[in-house]
């Protein structure tokens, strides 16, 4: 997956903080939402809660354009802070589904962010329009704000009123919520997505969407939030709710394959030695004599140097990536258009000219852009291209938060392997098997059987409407 | 009131156009919020509807600071649009609390904007919030949207849900509502705010605060709305609904003395007319001796012509002030700071030098600027300094949607008006009498029985809390 | 003349500031160039000089625009300051012209800030650049800093450089040059453009294109510069240098009738009461019967209150100008375009309906506005239109820093006074005299012999080349 | 060197193109640009040819920052264009030194990009200044400006001017200069810069610093200028004059080690392919037992795959790289300010836990950050750290365009290279030898002769001046 701003997305990374006294929460959760920004690079927000009056600031941009020094010091201090990072979408993004979401309900302020999808969003809002309400985003968060709301009209505290509002969500979320004392983090009874929780040496509680938000504000990796738990931080210390837990997991292998950052780790393996393993996988699987095995910069690197080290094939650098390529990369007019890959991408030609090359990327959407790789490796002087990927083929939506192209424009759901190889001009094509990718997280490459691996089989792990409603197909599509 | 962006504030102007076809709606409502902008300086907002596709564009800022060409083509085209400008205030303002709203309900899409002030807002959030409602922001508009949300989920039509729902809303409003397929204006029974019609020669029916907004899109000015009344356009034309009319007008005075753009019309009569009234009246009732009438520009002048016309003493051009002082202008550092007034308006000597000197002002609030100004006039040689205002004095809030300074701050309620003369170093100072400003908008200057002198009598036209919920104060003061 | 970013404009304005210590002369020049605005909105300047180290910023944009409070903190402390504020253009602005030029010569720094137009900066040009000269801007500023640095070489001070430089220049200059230590204003021997001098209480020197910058930073108006004389402000004093006095003064009567502010003295005459005056010539020279007597808003004002004051005809407001309509006014697409001038002024209908009505206006360039404005009147219910201007027909082109727009645009260089009377929509059509506006500035009104009206004669008082070079015309054109 | 803007830094990149047909050269040089943004990102700048007519833009900041689409368009059409990319500093960035620098002298405009470093700059700056020139700015390329334009003055053409002025000019250049009809591109005698020619298929000739330019316009490589070399492209073809060749080559041997994108090519090996053998160098000279190599990225990544290579110890990942960590990452606050290289880089603690690691950088400027990445890998479990550097230690500065640190800073010069083993904490340290880089480029790594290796032997190719003028030394320093 290489292109701008295309390929596969998901929906955001969370992170919060919950502090024993008043400090820099707003600092700290810049800081990680930075260390996230791969989550999502849309918009982002920061709320920070100072005895209980909220103050926030989100907008469109990078984290590092939507806050800036100042920005930071307007949030203030307070002792408790909640952000979120949104993904970037070819569509026209919107400001006003930026997150976390902050509302008033009958006991106070509340501020939620999201990670996830929801299968029946729609059902649950036509059940709160029935009743009066009004939308004020087309995003799930605030499906999730009636939800906590109206049990908390019943609950006596706001714990009470996420647990049981889990009753009623049915899809992916990991969620921070935080009302005026206290900080409560919860994850899907599937564990769609991660969750996880940390300790710094001030006695901070952060939880986190990935491990590497935790590492960049020095703060002890503690544990992951169990599928289905509920986690509360305030005054009395931290605690846990369990009622939802005890499901089947179901995490979306894509954190490993292509979501995740490499220094992250999810279920006790670190991303990177579970791209490595694909890798090893991929040439037991896909073996074939060459000369040197290169990855598709930066997401097909690691997969690459796996198979290197199964196969013995040195491991090289063939493309050059422009760093500089980024979000603000604009074709200065329509006649340059078709050169982005070039744009973005460089062969080394002394690398591959005259070699045989394994070239290794993480997935093939709609197979345009590898079509142009392989042929720019060809035009470099590579003898053979063999192409494997560190995944198997696409050909189902997700409806768990990765944006997955339409069907008519995914090529796996068109061609079969052999007709996908000869588009993309390569030798041959291997895709990683689906009991390989169920074994990605295990050291002896054994399958694990706490996967969701829908989009590659359409054996969703919960129902999912069969028709999901129009405004969730509203989102943009990939590559 | 001169100084920067200090005084009296408005809460805001109101725009809606429907149109037979579809058709620049969004350029149409953009050049009326220009023509509007005097009623609100802090953020605007457009929203167009496309066939019951609503898009929507706000932000902090002046008009033409919010939308550019590409901004306004982006909003596209439509049938229905409606607008807001929302006044400038000292305090930090708030992006969230632009207008106009734009939710989705049980039905579909609504928005609405407008101007004024509720004296029940905070009783119906609380209603509504025991019920499970959230709020995303602080302004009233959202509490209007769940009182038409709420008689929406019982009645036929959205017209019907306004109807009723204004049995619920006590204060001031006019309102447009905007639903897939009809436009709705409204205005509180009393009338506070004006509100009227006019019509294009292509067909389209237009609603604004002012007539100087049907100016400036070429529509001829057809009636003001009656107090209570409801008025829809669709395709089916335009009616009226009166079920809420009969009650006795209560317009806010401060429309003509300060607010309305003097070239709109008011209950028939030109604001500029009205200030000249008031200028021919202050002669009457404060005659004196002197040799020339000058007015503090730009809201003064008017008033200063119409007493120069009454007395016969010259009228001259005594100050002149920096067209480019505006938002934007910046302290450069701590030191210069005292001399605010004097970067805005600057004395011509020539006219004043020498001279007993009629300065004609709307009114006064803290009594700083003033005395500063009456200063500039003696250092420019001025020999005496006759100090009228073309209203009474303040002394109470306001609860319909002016932002007048706290009681303490209010100069009014604090000295006689002979100490205030001799605090701001006038030689005499002579404030419109209360008939004279019920008066105003009369040919013959007789006292009108429709207005709202509130601030000047402390007879509220309805009952009004005693006290006032606290997010209602935490909105800024003036001067 | 009153459409947008058209009509006559001129170059610039000037500020300077020599302080006997280190202070805010930064802040100081701020100040006044929001003063000097009017005289230029295309981009603006500041250089300070700190003990002889030179801090400069400057960019296209208004005077706030371009300089917020971090800005002027950064340029920080000094003891001598210039500032330059560039008129507006309808082609593209170039930040590279902005001013003050700050360079570097053999003697070490310099900047110059200048109001003007060379007669002669083209051949200066070549023989500079027939001696390895290199030129980064197409400004006059430049070539005078280069006569200014070849004078430097061969004598002992700055100022000796600038006398000498002088006898090289010919045409229109008001200039500050600054050096590591000295503070110099310089005007041209015909005196074209003003230039004037004051003192603050705490010792500082100011030099300013109008007395209106001096009011604003607290200066007391010294005297004006005579024609063709230099003064030095450094740590010895002030002393003035005049060689080059002593030619007829021929100043620019435009800077009575349109540019400069009305609360400026220029020649010892405020220039409102210059253009109260040339309302009074403009009735005794083309008196009619009417009811009212009103001004195109803001320059038309002055001289519509002069010609009801010597006729007794009431003066009255007829047009309301949108105080927002800036710079920054977009038209939102090409379908609404021909309504700029409603955008900008809407009449007040009570004031003229059924009226016999005198307009009075500054000048006529193209001609279309003032149709326009005529047949709003008409609309509106004026019953007569009698167009009176404050000035001669334009004729020809200005040779000494005004934007006159081209022959083949100017309506008098094509029509007849008739015609144009015709063309505009107007009853009866009266022009100032050109004996009326040599008379402008004399309390008794006789002509005056110091003016340079060659725009309205083709009499220039200095030579002028035949064919101006190409590049003196690249600039944009009026109307 | 990896540490937020501090390190190495060259000034900048040039590139050229001459088209035989009017065609978007602005579009291609900004392309260009991209690719060589590496070079330079502190200001960037176009300049296009448009039949004699050239226009411009440059500001501070990225070239996507700097060049939007309608900038793009509004440069338009033309046959030659060139552009540049500036270096980022740690001081105070200058909008005036932008380049290419756009002049007029007697025969016309003159456009010329620089990269590279006069020693005798001062001296050439006081000789124009006796002469009356003056600058505009601090940089050379205004100095070669003059040299250029003086020639000019005498000899028949542009080139002849490039050929006579390149006598007077000594020190570091690689030029491209463009005329109203002809695209020159120079190199200095000592080829210190690189500079490479290419032709695109419509058979336009481009200029660029390094081929990785040529390939993303999709231009042939064709060869690199030789020292001393002046390429003339014009409507008569491209021809060469050689009159400055022959000189002993001194190429920066840092344009391997650091500053070129490891798919250029120069003087015939990739760069990629030299740092590799900058690794198995490294591994010769001091090898080690360890369990695994990792580099620091992005600059030491090559080196350590060779290093990895050479001693069959196995390559991986240690670091994750935060992506979005830019130019615009800013310290939210004082108190996490020590966060930095934290923030920019994580350990993949699976890789390094319990290993002895062999970790490759480029260089050591002061020591601090490599001294925390150090720290870093021992917090990760590392049981030995092996420190190799790719290059010999600074001790000299460079005069020929590369700002290292002054030499109080470098450590190489304050400390043994035991102590500097010590103070980063490392187990063992090694550098490449002076033998080692300059066989860097050689197949067969047999040292080359034609480097310059200054700043670390204080041999320096051409005569410096003892004590470089100050203004020289404005700039800021490194790390």
């Amino acid at each position: 997956m290489i292109v701008l701003k295309t390929g596969l997305h998901e929906e955001c990374g969370v992170f919060g903080v919950y502090s024993p006294h008043t400090t820099d929460v707003a600092a700290m959760t810049y800081v990680a939402l930075y260390a996230l920004q791969h989550r999502g690079q849309e918009s982002c927000g920061i709320v920070v809660n100072d005895r209980g009056v909220f103050s926030h600031h989100k907008d469109l941009g990078l984290v590092p354009e939507v806050f800036n020094r100042s920005q930071i010091e307007k949030l203030g201090q307070g002792n408790i802070s909640i952000g979120h990072v949104r993904y970037s979408t070819t569509g026209k993004p919107s400001r006003s589904n930026a997150q976390p979401i902050v509302v008033r309900h009958v006991k106070g302020p509340m501020s939620i962010a999201h990670n996830g999808n929801l299968v029946n969003a729609h059902e649950l809002r036509r059940k709160y329009e029935l009743r009066g309400a009004i939308f004020h985003t087309t995003n799930d968060t605030e499906v999730i704000s009636y939800a906590v709301t109206e049990q908390r009209l019943e609950r006596s505290s706001i714990e009470e009123a996420v647990e049981y509002a889990m009753y009623d969500l049915k899809g992916a979320y990991s969620l921070v919520v935080m009302s005026p004392q206290k900080l409560i983090a919860a994850r899907d009874p599937n564990g769609f997505r991660p969750l996880c929780m940390g300790r710094r040496k001030d006695g901070s509680i952060v939880f986190a969407s990935e491990t590497c938000a935790l590492d960049s504000v020095e703060a002890e990796f503690e544990r992951e939030l169990d599928p289905g738990e509920i986690v509360i931080a305030d005054s009395d210390g931290v605690r846990s709710v369990r009622t939802h837990c005890g499901q089947k997991p179901s995490l979306c292998v894509f954190e490993y394959v292509y979501f995740a950052r490499p220094d992250s780790v999810i279920n006790g393996c670190t991303v990177h030695d579970a791209r490595i393993r694909a890798g090893k996988l991929l040439w037991k699987e896909h073996p074939v004599e060459a000369d040197v095995v290169i990855g598709v910069p930066d997401s097909g690197l690691d997969a690459a140097l796996g198979l290197s080290q199964a196969s013995g094939i040195p491991y090289e650098v063939g493309f050059i990536k422009n760093r500089y390529v980024g979000r603000t990369f604009i074709q200065p007019n329509q006649k340059m258009r078709t050169d982005s890959v070039r744009i973005k991408l460089n062969v080394v030609k002394s690398v591959v000219a005259g070699k045989r090359v394994i070239l290794v990327d993480d997935s093939i959407v709609r197979g345009t852009t590898c079509q142009r790789i392989v042929s720019l490796l060809r035009e470099a002087g590579a003898t053979e291209v063999h192409m494997r990927i560190s995944c198997p083929p696409f050909t189902n939506p997700c409806h768990f938060g990765v944006d997955i192209d339409s069907k008519e424009n995914l090529i796996a759901c068109q061609m079969t392997i052999p007709e996908i190889c000869e588009h993309i001009g390569a030798d041959t094509l291997g895709y990683l098997s689906i009991e390989g990718v169920q074994s990605l997280a295990t050291p002896d490459m054994t399958p694990q059987t706490g996967f969701c691996t829908a989009c590659f089989t359409g054996n969703y792990p919960i129902e999912v409407p069969k028709e999901m409603p129009k405004d969730k197909f509203e989102k943009k599509i990939g590559e």
